[in-house]
């Protein structure tokens, strides 16, 4: 039986589904033993937050290595049976290549790695001021994984170019290696700050990777695309623990690990500019806490009730799922104005 | 400039979020403003029922009305700027063509008109027992829509078979009518019981339709893949206002009509048989209600707390927005799974 592209990409988004739900009770019930409970922050300087959030805490975090566990194992067996069955069945099932998939497997892997050790620090109380490690040495740990991406794309893949929407494509030269950091440490951080309520992170996480899985098929790009759909298919299984009331969060190890994922998609795809519409949720995320920040250190006033953005429609009484499904929305909306511009720009 | 299939039917998708948002303030105020609050079914047969949604009375339903409204509105209008302008730009927006769309629209409109006069006599307490239309007429009265579907279906398409997955295509003969009216009917009441909690049919929907959108679009039906996608914007708009705490229900002439569109659509693109995949929800949430009322009815007792199922979950200590969540994941999985099996069979 031959495969379609299609079907190759679906019926692992849906293994990756059994597999991960399969996974969940193990994983419960050891995040539980182990009392890897995320530590709500109450240092005094978010009184609005810590007030709302106090309920959540006790619920273990590093949920994400559901995510990253099934794609691993996933991309291990198939890769593995194809190679010692040598059928016909395994090698269509096999994503692992060298040209699409294993580059953004290490820095996914990479980046998760980065998130679970500062997720484990933070639980332990560890670390700076107990919550794990240092801003600053977070920005140096994931700008490690990024530079060693961007060496990739440069020197192995000879990416040096980044298509503009309407414009075209430009070579950016040498400069494509700090661009790429750029983007890979800005996408991974916008995502984590988007993990801050039941279902958020992973909701958006999922369309956006859906929008961009849609683009990788459509550039023939089906191991690509496969490891997207594993990447989603987890994700259902994930939300289905997650969604309110959250029975675990993803964590670092599942948001930096996936939104480094998800901008060097957006480079394989030669499209990281619509990662501000298809990642737009990520986007005004960021932008309302950097803004907030700014605003309270030269203005001494706040812009938002809380920041980021999700914690500002709580605070004016939304309930948690409305703001978690109201942004799925926007997610779904600017997802698709991202699509549309991929095809027509 | 020529539009690609997929970005005339995802640019459709756009502008028809875009205009049902524009519309809520309007529908919301008109509903508010006219009473047309739901009433809860409180005559002592559903206990549980009852309580548990006391809290939801008054909220106005025929929220539905969005959705045809805004799919009738851009039908008509790009037909007819396409007719006087004569121009590319528009002659791409059509997707009104008698081969595709024109059946299905009047099929969903018909059916939708059925549940807006059953939601109206059901708000203004008048029709049998006050509570609209009987379920006898009711019945007689969308097969009266499915008749004349499947008599479109037979003589003017030409339509007898029906595809069997794994098994192939199989002519029915004359008996395709009466199999046409009862999958019609079926699902269209099937939908009908699955809009019983805040977003719960609209999201599932939402990706019932995306699922057969997809599948109309493989199958080079772009205006049927518009008109869905149609479908699709405005029930995200829709549902940006029907999440929990919802601001309006879609009533009867959402369900219903919905219902009649997604059994007519998985016709035209012959998968009528997926339906039970694609629309599995829809399909548990018919058995349990038929189990629930048949034990009542031989053994004198419940199979379920309360039946259809999500009210069950809900009954079991389910926040309602958990069972709407994960049943949205059930859906999407399941749409997958029908996909694949629509590539394979």
């Amino acid at each position: 039986m031959d495969f379609l592209p299609l079907t190759k990409i679906l019926s692992l988004t849906s293994i990756s589904f059994a597999f991960a739900l399969a996974l969940t009770p193990l994983l419960s019930n050891f995040l539980y033993k182990n009392g890897l409970g995320k530590n709500i922050r109450n240092d005094g300087s978010t009184p609005i937050f810590t007030k709302m959030h106090a309920a959540k805490a006790g619920t273990p975090t590093m949920g994400g290595v559901l995510i990253w566990g099934t794609v691993t194992a996933l991309i291990t067996v198939f890769w593995f049976l194809d190679r010692i069955l040598k059928i016909d069945f395994f090698h269509n099932l096999n994503f692992l290549t060298r040209k699409e998939t294993l580059l953004p497997l290490g820095a996914f892997l990479g980046a998760s790695l980065v998130g679970l050790l500062d997720d484990w620090l933070d639980v332990r109380k560890k670390g700076f001021k107990g919550q794990g490690l240092r801003f600053r040495s977070k920005i140096w740990l994931y700008a490690g994984v990024a530079v060693i991406g961007a060496w990739w794309f440069y020197f192995k893949l000879g990416f040096s170019s980044v298509n503009f929407p309407f414009l075209g494509s430009h070579d950016l030269g040498f400069w494509f290696i700090p661009f790429f950091m750029l983007a890979v440490v800005a996408t991974s951080f916008a995502v984590d700050l988007t993990d801050g309520l039941d279902g958020l992170a992973g909701g958006t996480l999922l369309i956006a990777f859906f929008a961009y899985g849609l683009i990788a098929y459509t550039q023939g790009k089906t191991d690509l695309a496969s490891l997207i759909g594993v990447v989603c298919g987890s994700l259902l299984a994930f939300l289905w623990f997650n969604v309110y009331p959250a029975r675990f969060f993803m964590g670092d190890t599942g948001a930096m690990g996936m939104g480094v994922l998800l901008a060097i998609v957006a480079f394989l795809t030669d499209s990281v500019f619509l990662l501000g519409l298809v990642g737009f949720v990520f986007l005004i995320e960021a932008v309302s806490t950097i803004l907030q920040i700014l605003s309270k250190k030269y203005f001494k006033r706040k812009i938002f009730l809380s920041s980021p953005l999700h914690h500002h429609f709580e605070a004016l009484g939304w309930p948690e799922t409305k703001v978690t499904m109201r942004f799925w929305i926007l997610a779904a909306v600017s997802a698709i104005l991202g699509v549309i511009v991929y095809f027509i720009g």
